[in-house]
This record gives structure tokens, sequence and C-alpha cells, in this order.
């Protein structure tokens, strides 16, 4: 009866990146575009660090949608690669479920452009078959904020949980002491306010 | 016990438009005028690309409220059209409801002016008796954000799922080799950003 | 199982308006201040024009929270009105709860400032004590848009359902064929955009 | 060389209303619909107490931009109306400027819809004619807030001053005691904070 | 000593649309892309009404920047047309230059992408030549709206003057009565909220 | 079945301060530094007043993150107060959840930097354990306001109530004749506009 | 011909304090109350840490604008202090005047509310008189941030600078070395977020 | 007479970058901490490429403020750095002076944290100088946007020109023919959505 709180583990979770392309970018309006970028290769950067599987697909990417953008690519270079030929929801593509599958994890992290379409479709479908989705809030993105307040709200009507990329970066490492130069990196690249309060800390200890 | 996904199913939805007039246009003020109209019809287009089943109504359009918005019409030239005569909430129109039941659909996509009564009203209604029900956020306005807020919230509460034209276009799609060229004359005409990395595109493999 | 639309009816509802005081009004400011004072006295046309029910109350009036706005009272010289010696939830003033037992409804139209306190204590109480609840959202207001963000949520959580002025009127009007004039009256008054239409109309038809 | 201080002088000015007209108003959305029209009307109010000379005209308003307000015609029902045959800049119709001239002074206020238009080309005429214009703001609408900046560079750059409705009340009125009664009336009728700090003054001096 | 005021004349102004480019487009970020979309025809469909001389000029559109838009194109298929191999500021590229000098006009309308530099350097190049400029700012467009506010400043400070379409098209039109069909059909096809106005008034008077 | 209205209660509630410290104040960017600090420290004033058991912890200390704001730790002195060798939740500090369970409360107040993290996850953890939790929405800081959409949103789907200090403050006090000028003290330092009025009250009462 | 950098000097300047009333207070709501607090009280700081001769007035005390603000008057218990019979503009009062003039200072900080009367009227009278003014911007307020934006260009364009209460500070105190402990002190008492980096960089030092 | 726009050249030009220092950042509000962080590093990169002499300096960077921000310093590990023992103008430290004027330059780019303090002094001074002051406002940044507009204010009325970091490195490139590879690599590193334009052309083309 009681709320279960099943927590991100670095163990049972595989990371979905959806649709990061060099044209469908140019659609997202609700982030800065730096704010974005930072956003994406942080959410990437702690998948790397927590090996976490991932796996990447795109949508028509020799047309209009362009390629997937290259950091994210070169972050995940021997990441499973989906190309879909057409299916919007990527979870229509059997070799990507089958992907999904293969990781044997229970918990799903997504992210993806736009979020309404890219995000939210394989989301319900995920839901649906019984994983724990965790929507990664700041690396998804859409036209505009009214946009992703709908879709936001579809997908918890639902059941997901909307987390941003430093509370899954958190909820995964539990403790600094598991590797504090480690995360710490993480956060002095990708949170300027944060690295400013390291190089503050370390000039008034030397 | 689990979540069901139960898909926008272009064989299963019927349309219904409601008060779309040009007096009550004015007191649309959670989106610009441009964007807007834009994101009416672009519904209307998407209604029509897919041939689902489409029902106009309007207010007492001999009045201040105004007649139905030209461009709507005319994209909906036979549609059911129902001039209530004096019910607001239109599911209080028999006649209006019979339509609705003759189309034998289990969806319905609603989209209105004003948000929180002539589409939540309906909205509610139709909840009750068993339809799914997906309104479309952005081609339906009200005053302003404020009284968006309330109106949303009330419908997510009744179990009405908030989605975009641009969702409920791709999730009818489900793939865009089921008619590329079509799909893409839509989004060319009614997302310039998108229609940008069209040219762009077309461009350069000249 | 499925979702009950139980809509606002003129003859099962009591409106309960809550230290709308002088005093207190000052630290209202999610609302600029001729929307707010315009919304709450639309509420007041609203519950005359449909013989609500209605119960005033106010607290600490002798003090710096000050006396009921004076167009508030004015609009309801014969209702109960409770100056509360103390109690922060109306619905502590064992008084003002025998008064709305009184009325014999069982929906209730709850407005007030601040929407924190004066409006989410009382709404708690009367949802825990089975009635159903709808909060006026424009006419209550607080000190900015975050307190407010959260005020809802709770009430939300609780069960009550959140709606304007406006879905208010139309709710119960059901039909503009129940009294064209006066309901058309109220709006001109209270929305100076369709009195706008209102004028048009009158100056081409005549 | 210095700078000189020509304050409003109620024997110096008089008023322009350009263009409030029914269907115009629709337009404006730099302003919410209540606070627009309270500002256009305490102007009015303030222009009656003073005995400012006042000019009203309209633009086609036999046509879709509607009559002008009712409210702001019944404020002035003796003033100088034209209701001009299609000239845009209301400083093209001779018979208002010969009005305009008639009046004697030298201090134009001039508020109207839309700011960039029906307000900003008579100013710039106004000012090439030698007048000192202030252009009353918040009486004053657009169809956006960008809009509204660009307009307001362009007054600024050619000499004019932008006042709000309460700053031309107060400038013209220069002292309290010059009608106390008569003063705080208009702000209790169009600053509602105003209004409920005097009915607490009042309220706890009796 | 005084101030003139120079109105745009139909007769005396070329218009220069500069990088109005597809992929140069996926920057504006200032406004909604319906937005400005709209604005951009909107000015050429005035340019086009008023048969203003109108340049188009593009940088580097055979790279990343993209090609002309299609439909900015189209709307002045003969219009001298310069596509710079490498000038930022289309001042410095000559051709150009003498096609504005050789259709004698004063004054100048520019606008383009982005507006910190392809509008800002030509209209400072412009004015120090002598030029009166007008910036159509609505349809000129930027990274975002602090980087847009510093662009104005430094056109302002030089003495560009700020206008948007609208107020540029009503200022050459100077009387309704010069050709109420033709401008009444540019503002019915550029602005929703007036269309409504014109219809809801054809369909009262018939 | 029905809702019930568990009020928070001052014989069954503890206060969680967490992670208030000097350097992570600095990622807090969803409220203005004044409003935060005043936020934070009206909390602590309450927690006081009503003599709320209070534990605190911090993070890292002695890293980045820096030490406990001295304000906070100034007003519990002798509060069981836990520097977190390397734990993120401080669920997950033993003697931290020991001192919880020690003061033998139900309801828990939990507020902290940042929310996402700081805030979320004990909120999580304490929900599972059955603690009936109340998040501190306007004490809890974080990097932007989509960022605490999110984590409101996760938490609100667990169960949390989210309330504001002003209304802890409230519904802990029940009724002002408990103890008005300690209340009224409260109010008088930490909300400038209430003071406004309890100062006029004086003046004018004098 | 060139620009002339006068500096506010510590020696030349005397800082105005209009009408910071318990009434006025409630009507300003372009800064949130804390905010607004903050900086009045560290513009007094500022003033007594300098010695700089400081000026109070207030219009009708006795009336709805309430009492001087208590912690303002007692930042200044023996500053000359006029309470205007009637007069709006403070200049306007000859004791005031006087008392400016009795300074001998030629430099003036002026700070009011709210900003677009009791702040812009004085400023324009000193600037016709020949002194430099400099508007304390976020030590004065108003109705909302369109009236400050046009009451701020009228000041502008008169010749007064536009400041806030930081760049005061720092442009009186020149260098740090003149005072670091006590310059400091204002800092920490007025910035929250610097005083947290003075606690960090203590603790860090100790 | 008439006006002469000296554009900045790479011969005549300097660049101050003033007090972006570790600690001083943390009080930046007005912009994203990404967005800032790119904003700098893109102007840092854009004076490296055009071998702008650049000067750097930091206020009392043994305290609270913090050493320069590392990646700052990086950029230019040779360049004349002057830690000012107290000069809160730094055009008051007579080395850094020397050292600007040592450049011989006449054109001034300035950027430094707080836009109203370390930015705004050293501008009023070089234009008092008769410098040519280019302020680059979006590798400035302060408290809030409030301040940020009369901080620009204040500047623009003593002759500086606001510009951005894209309009300073377009403005200073010319042509794109002078180094089209080194200059598009700017902008792919430091505008993503450029970054991906470029991206998308490439795939395109190969």
């Amino acid at each position: 009866m009681g709320y279960t709180y099943n927590r991100l583990n670095k163990d049972d979770v595989a990371l979905l990146m959806v649709d990061h392309q060099a044209g469908l970018l140019s659609l997202v309006r609700d982030f800065s575009p730096d704010d974005f970028k930072n956003n994406v290769l942080a959410l990437a950067d702690i998948a790397r660090f927590f090996n976490i599987p991932t796996i990447l697909t795109t949508s028509f990417e020799d047309g209009p949608n362009g390629p997937i953008v290259l950091e994210v690519k070169e972050c995940f270079p021997d990441a499973p690669y989906f190309a879909r030929p057409g299916q919007i929801n990527c979870w229509d593509n059997e070799d990507f479920v089958n992907a999904v599958k293969a990781t044997g994890k229970k918990q799903l992290l997504i992210a993806g452009v736009v979020t309404d379409v890219c995000v939210a479709f394989p989301t319900l479908s995920a839901l649906e078959e019984g994983y724990e989705v965790f929507v990664v809030t700041d690396a998804s993105g859409t036209f505009n904020q009214t946009t992703r307040d709908a879709a936001w709200s579809r997908m918890e009507q639902a059941g997901a949980q909307l987390m941003n990329w430093f509370s899954v970066g958190c909820e995964l490492h539990r403790d600094w002491r598991n590797d504090i130069e480690g995360f710490g990196g993480i956060l002095a690249k990708h949170l300027p306010q944060y690295a400013n309060l390291m190089q503050s800390f370390s000039a008034q200890k030397a």
C-alpha cells in the first residue's frame, strides 16, 4: 500500500538517447542552446562514468533531421546505434527494443528531442512493458514551454518520473566516497558555478 | 494493474473543433495570434490528412461570438456542423453528441476556445461516458496562463491526456514511410523551423 | 470505476468568501490589483445572479488585516458573516461550519486571501468532510506564483478542483437561453474584451 | 544649456484620445484587458477632474475597427469628436488639428490604440510643430511588448516624454491640498491597492 | 533646432532584406518561428503593395547558412539579388551598395538576420552615408532578447529609427482611402486578430 | 476511501534542515538571494517558536560545499548536527536517521539545497518509511525553475505535500489567540509587507 | 566636447529619501518585498557609512500613506525630516529645498516611492537647478515594470544617471583599503550571496 | 555633423577583462551559468584569434572574490595581469592604465563582473580619456536584470556602445574569406546551434 522508493541503481539501469540530431536540435527552444548542449553532454558523461549501457537511435538521419550530434556519438563509440528507417516511436523498432531488452535492465533513463514525441512515445511504451522510466528532463527539449508542460503531464500521468541530469548523477553515485575525484570532475566540467567553488576552495587551501 | 498505452489510432479517433469563432478568438491571450492560428490550422490539416471524422460546433454564432473562423470551416466543408442555440457545454447538445456517437470512435481529440469552458466541459462529459480524451492544448486557448493552468489541472485530474498538434500528428502517423511526402508537407507548412531544415537539405543535395 | 462528472449545480452549491480584507489584499502579488479586484467582484456577481448561498468570514478584522473589502460586503449585505476571533482556518470556527452545513449544499466554491492558508486550509477540511470543493483560483491570491503553485498542488492532491470565475459562471449557467441578458450583463461588466465584442456587434446591427 | 523642467500644467495642456475603439482594443496585448480598461478610464477621470480640454477621434468607426468605447465617449459627451474618414495619422485630419490648435495649449497628452501608429504618428507630428508631448503609456496599447519597446524608442528619440496616468495626475495636481477629496476619489476608484489603504485607515480611525 | 518628422514616403524609400536564409533562421530565438515567419512575409507584402524597390542579399548561401528562404525569394523574383562571397556587412559589398544607390532613395528600411550583425552593420554604414534608416525590428531576429536589446541600443544611438512592419505599412499608406481593399487584404493575411474583426463585421453586415 | 486531512501538528512534527551550506547556496537560482535567505530564516524562526525538534545536516562541509550558513547554525545551537562524510541522501546516514527516529515524530518538514537532490532524496526515503512529508518549497532551492518543476513533480507523485514557510507557520499555529505577540513578531520580521500593515495600524491607533 | 565622468564623491553628495512610508510601500510591485526592504536598508547603511548628509521626507503621513518605515527612520534619527503637508513633489516644499541647499552638495542621490512621482519629480526639479542627480533605482519602487520603464526613460532624458545601491557604495568607496572591515560588513549584511563567499573563505582559512 | 561609424578594427583595439573571478561569478544572475561561461570564453577566443592585446585584472583575489577563473587565465598566459590591491575601479590602478596606454589602441573592448561596477566604472573613465568603448554585454554579468538595465543606461548615456561577443567577432572579421576555417571554428565551438548547421551541411555534402 505504501510508497516504495526504487532508486536509480547503476546496476539496474540503461540509458536511451533518442534523436539528438543536428537538424532536430534547431527545434529545441525550451532551453538556451548552451544550456541544452551542456545538459546532454553532462548526461552522457554520467552514463560513461557509471558504465551504464547506452543505446543510441536516430530518425531519418539522411534527411533534414540530420546526423546524430557529433559529440554525442563520440561519447558512445561502441554503443548499439539504430538509425531507424521510419518509425517515429523508437519502441516500434524491433532492433531497438531487442537491444533494450538485451541489457537486462529494469530501469530506463530516457532523453531525446523532441520531448513530446521522441521522449514521450517510448516512455509510454516502456512503462506499458513494466519498465521504470526516468525522463531526463533537461537533456530533452522541445518547441516551447507550453508543449513541454503538456508532455510532462502526459508522462507523469502514466507513471514516469521526471529528473534532471544532476539528480540522476547524484542518485546513482549514492556516496561521494565512492569516487570523489571522478564525480567531482563531472561537476567541474558541467556545472560552472560548482567549478568556481572548487577553484576558490583549492586556491584558499593552497 | 499496469499502465496501458492506448495510442491515438487513426481508425479509432474523431476530432471535435469547438467554438473557434471570430469573436471568441479575441479572448485568447495565452498564445500569440500567429501561433494560435497556425496551431489550429495545423490540427485541421492533420485531421484531413488522416481522414479523421471531424465535428464542428459553434456557440451563438449570430451574436458577438461571431461566425466560425473561415479557414476552419473551409478545411471541413462537409463535416457535421452544429450551431448550438444556447448550450455552453456542447455535450449538452443532443445532435452534437449523436454525431459524435455516430462516428463510432472511442478516442476523441478536442480543441476549442476557451479552454476552461468550451474544451474542459465536453472533455469531462466525454470522459464520464467512457471516451478516451486527448486535449489538443495548443489549438485551445483562453484568457491567460493562470486560467489555462487551472483548466489543465481539472482535465488531467479527470483522466484526460494533454497533447499538442505535433505529437498528435506523430502518434497517428506512426511511421514516416506510411507517407513521407504527405506528412512532410504538413510539417513544412506549419513548422517554419522544420521547413528551413528541409529547404537547406534540398539545396545541399541539389 | 469510471470518472463521474459532478457539475457545479446552482441548487447544490454554496460560496465561501474567506478573508478578502483591505489589509490582507496588500499581500496579493500573483495578480495585478486591477485583475484581482475584477475577479473577486465577478465571482460575487455570479453568486448573486444564481442566488447561491454565500458565507463571508474575516480574520482579526480589527487589527492590521483590516476590514472586509467594502465592495465585497456590499454585494452580500444579508449573508452570514463571521468575524473570526482568532482561528486561522475558518473551518475551525464552529459558527462558520454550522452556517455552511445549514445551507444543505454538497458543493462548495471557495475563494480567499491568501491561497495557501485561507483557501487551502478550509478546502482540505471540507474535502475531509466529504464536500466537493471547487477552488476559484483567480479570486484567490497570495504572495507570488511559486507559493501559488505549491498551494494548488496540495489542494489538487487532496481532490479539490481548480476553476476560474468565468468557468464557474458558465458551468452554473448551462445554457445561454436561461437568461441571455442577465448572464451577458455580467460578462459585459467583468470581461472588457467581451464587452467590446458586444458593443461592436450592437453597433453593426444598428 | 541646462535642462528645463516644463511640468505638466493644467492650464497649458490638452488631451488627445486616439482610436480607443471596440474593435481595435482586441489588438492590445501588452496589458491585461482589466488593467488597460482601468488605465484608460483613469486617464479620462483625470482629464475631467482638471477640466482639461479633450479631443476624441476614431478611425473608420463604421468598419471592423468598431465604435469608440462607450465608457470613453460617456466621459466626454461634449468633447470635439472626429470620426476620420481615412487618415491613419490623426494629425493628417485638418479638422482635428484645428481643434487641437483651438485649445491654445502648448502641452499635449496623447493616448491611443495602437501605440506604434495611432499614438506615435501624431506624437511625432505634434513634436514637429513645437508642442510638448507627453505620451500616456499605460493608456496606450499595442500588439506585444516588443512592438511597444520600439515605438517608445522612436518617440523618445524625437523628444516625447513617457508618463503613466498616475504620474500625469500627480504632476497636474501639484498639492493634495488643492482638493484632497476629489483627487483621493480618483485614486480610490482606479488604484484598488490605494483604496484598500484608505479603507483600512478609515476603519481604524473610526 | 526643432525636430523634423521625416515620414516614411513610398516614393523615397527602398527595402533591404539581409540574410533571411534557411540556416541562419535557426539562430533566431527572440521571436517564435510562427511570429517571425509572419512578420517577414508581412514586410515583403507591404513592399510589394507599395512598389518599394527591394534588394536581396545573402551571406555564403552555399554553406551552412543555407539558401534564401523560398517564400522571400518568391516575393521578389525580379529584385536585385546579391549572394555575397564573404563580406559580413553587406555594405562592404560594392555591388550591393551600388544597387542601393541606384534606387535613388534617401530612406532605407532594413530587416535581416541576425539583428546585431546583418542588420546593425549596414544600418550604421548607411547612417554614416546620410541615409535615413528605419530598422524593421520584428522582421529582424537574433539569439535572444539580451542581444537584441544591445543591438537596438547601438542603432538608436547612431540615429536609426526602430519600427515594426505594421507601423511601416501604416506610415506608408497614410490614408485608408488610397486603397482600402488592398491594404485591408494585407492586414487580413498577416494579422489574424484583425482578420477576425473583419470576418465578424462582414457576417454581421450580411 | 475518503480524504483525511492530517494537519501539521506541533506535537507530531520534526524539521530537517539539509545542506544549507555557504558554498551550495551559490547554486540556488530559483529565488533571489534576499528572498531565499529570508525564507530559510523564517522557517527556522517558526521551528523555534513552536519548539519543533530540528535536525541539521551538511554534506562535505570541509570542501567546496562550505560550512553550514552561520545564521542557520545560530538558530539551532543545540540541535543534533550531522556532518555527513559522503552520503548524498542524508537518509543514507545512519546517525541522521536514528536522530530522526529518536524524535518520535510522524510528520517531517524538509527543506534543503538543492531541491532535486538534498530535499527530494530524503523525502522519498522518508515517505517509504511511512512518514508524512511536507516539503518547505520556498526554503529549498535549486538551479532553475525547470529543475524545480521536475523535482516537485517527483515528490508529489510519491505523496509529499508542498508547502511554503508561511502556510507551515499558520497550520501549526491554528489560532492567533495562542500567542498573538509571538506569531505576529515572526511575521513582522519576515514579511515586510505585513510589517507595514502592522506599523500603519499601530500609528493610526496611537 | 568630450564626456566628463563626475564620480559620486562622498564629500560632494547628499541623499534624499522620499516617501518610504508604510502605506505607500504596498504599492511597490516591481521588486519582491524582501528585495526592496533589503535594498532600501542597504542604501541607508551606505549613507551612514560614508556620513552622507541625508534628508527624509514624507507625504501626508497621518493619512493612508502611513508613517515613515520604522527602520528607515531609525537609521537617521537626527536627519532633517520634513512631513510635507500636501506637496506631491518634495521640491515644492520650501523647507525641504532649503535643507538640500544647506548641505552645500552638488550631487544628489534620490530614492523613493513611487518612482514615477516621488522620485521623478524632484529628480527633474533638481536637474533644472543644476544638481547632478543619481537615482538609486533599486531603492525606488513603483506599480509595475511598465511604469518603471517609462519613469526611467523620462529621468534619463533629462540627464539623471541610474544606479543601484551596490554601485553607489562602490563608487563612493573607491578603494577597499579605505576600510575593508567596514565596507565588507555592509556587503555581508545586504548581499547574502557575498556573505556566503566570505563565510566559505573564513572557514577555509581557519 | 553626421554620424561616423568607427568600426571595431583589429589593429586599433585592446580588450580589458575585469574581475572574472571564481567568487565574484557567483553573483552573476542575469545569465545562466552555462551561457555566461560560454560567452566569456568565446570572447577570449575571439581576442586570441585576432591577436588583440588583452589585459587582465582582478580585485582582491586573495580574499572571498577568489582567483581569476582558470580558463580565462589559461587563454592569456602572457597577458599583462594586474591583481589590484584595493582599487574598485581598475582605472584607478596606475599600472593597469599604463598597460592600457602602452597598447597604443584607441578602441577598448571591456567585459567584466559585475557590470554596474567593474565594467561601468572603467568604461566611464576610459570614455573621459577619449577612448572609444565597446562594452561586451554578454561577457559581463551582474545581480539581476534590473541592475543590468540601469548600468547599461548609464554607460550608453556617456557614449559607450553595447555589443555582444558575436557581433564583436563579426565586426572584427569583416570578411569570411579572411579565414573561413579559423572563424568558423570559433562559431562551431561557441554557438552550438551554428555547429549543428555546419554538421548537417558537411554530412549532406559528404
